[in-house]
């Protein structure tokens, strides 16, 4: 079982930044009209909730990850809103 | 700290449905080039981290959560490169 932090640490951090590329493509071409409003709000909703819960039982990489992840969710959100 | 519980489930209710929207969209429309194809290789990998970790450590709510997320997010992807 020694892989499985390994696994979940390397899950976390990938997950922190994956959204980036997606919110930089939005701003830099404007094209969001494939983008799906329902599922990001739905998403910045999630990790907004992941953000509240490590916050209550004061998780600091639960908390860090969804700040990331919050900004970077907020932005794709932010540039479909603006470019739709 | 009775509310923390429920917010993690609420929040890993959602992540597991958030992506349907997306994928149910790029189908229909068959527009997808407003999607970040690195974004979403970066976040299958993400999802398929978390279920191997879920089967690591035997937790079937990752499991099943990230079975469902894997199923969305692989059609979303297999979209992206149809319609390119």
């Amino acid at each position: 079982m020694t892989l499985a932090p390994y696994v979940g640490y390397l899950a976390a951090a990938l997950g922190t930044i994956c959204w980036i590329p997606q919110a930089w493509k939005a701003w830099r071409t404007r094209n969001t009209s494939g983008i799906s409003l329902v599922s990001n709000m739905l998403f910045l909703t999630t990790v907004s909730l992941w953000l509240l819960y490590g916050l209550l039982v004061s998780d600091w990489p639960i908390i860090i990850a969804n700040i990331f992840a919050v900004i970077a969710v907020l932005t794709i959100v932010a540039a479909k809103l603006k470019y739709k």
